[in-house]
């Protein structure tokens, strides 16, 4: 099998799920979420304290990850869930997750 | 065939697509992408100045829109894509997506 | 004074806010945010199914927008907010809210 | 002085900014927008690949940064910026970033 790092990274994602009206603590769904989604083949999931980062190299993987986490909370019980997706899908150059933060972090880090 | 405004609503979206890099003019892209997610059975679509706002009972029909519009973009020639999509995903009762608005546009044109 | 038609928009924005925790039903904290941006001078607000469509010269108007919108639903007792913006900020050219969807309405209701 | 660690983070967001029409490689832009919001006092910068995250006490500081990085783009001479906010105000309990995302990285480097 191929290891993820060298497989050839055409669409980052940034994804985030809550749902509406479950009370203020809704970190149990988030991880449900991120569990059901870790299991999709052909996905990388790393998560932010804002969303879930997605990698994958077709489309149809990154939407599968929406689709399951939508199951998986209503399967929770929830009445009414609220989602957010970003797509940034490059096609003119090969590129992995890790290449978009380098530099960056030292910028961010750096400070006032 | 059921007349659209009759179906049950559980989903209504927010769907935003652009290409990076082809210029600051991107109306093209989204007329192809409006037009494009229009021709999906079971999806209704409507515009507004920075999204279309879907509508759907199923989440795949939702998701499917966000796939054909990158299609689209990339078979134009984009080589870079950038999308921004938001769910609404209600179970707890029926709605339409007038709904959501009825009462509203009356507040905001009341104005300052 | 200049009718708000005819400013120059040099920002639009889509901004969403609800409460999390507060029961499925957010209606009552989305009319307080639209009436509460409603009376910022110099801000033209819209509403659709998902968001409010702002528009405005200068950015500081947006911003407050998202302001007075946390504000009141901290003052309605929301004990966490979860909002949404997204701008599209443009120096080239002149344009009004209207000029992004003409055309693109017609082309949505065409349907499949 | 405090320590950031220390602070009570009440709002933690995800911004992410970038031009359009300037070619696809828009790098540099997104440093420059890192730089300029990492010498705002009293905010937190971390950047993923696709957004930097923020935290902050007060909402004023969060929406600084956002005005900031608009700013530094247009003074590179970009004719259109799209940008993207999401905040997490949270008023029931202390915490801070790390809390956000302990636990959920272990999940997601399970894998499938």
């Amino acid at each position: 099998m191929q290891p993820k790092a060298k497989r050839r990274i055409v669409l980052v994602a940034e994804f985030s799920i809550h749902p509406i009206g479950m009370g203020t603590s809704v970190g149990r769904y988030v991880k449900a979420a991120v569990r059901a989604m870790s299991r999709i083949p052909e996905l990388t999931v790393d998560v932010t304290p804002m969303s879930s980062v997605l990698e994958a190299e077709s489309i149809g993987t990154i939407l599968e990850a929406v689709e399951v986490s939508h199951r998986i909370l209503r399967s929770m019980g929830a009445k009414r869930i609220s989602s957010s997706l970003r797509i940034d899908e490059r096609l003119d150059k090969r590129r992995k997750m890790s290449d978009k933060t380098r530099g960056l972090k030292r910028l961010a880090r750096a400070g006032p």
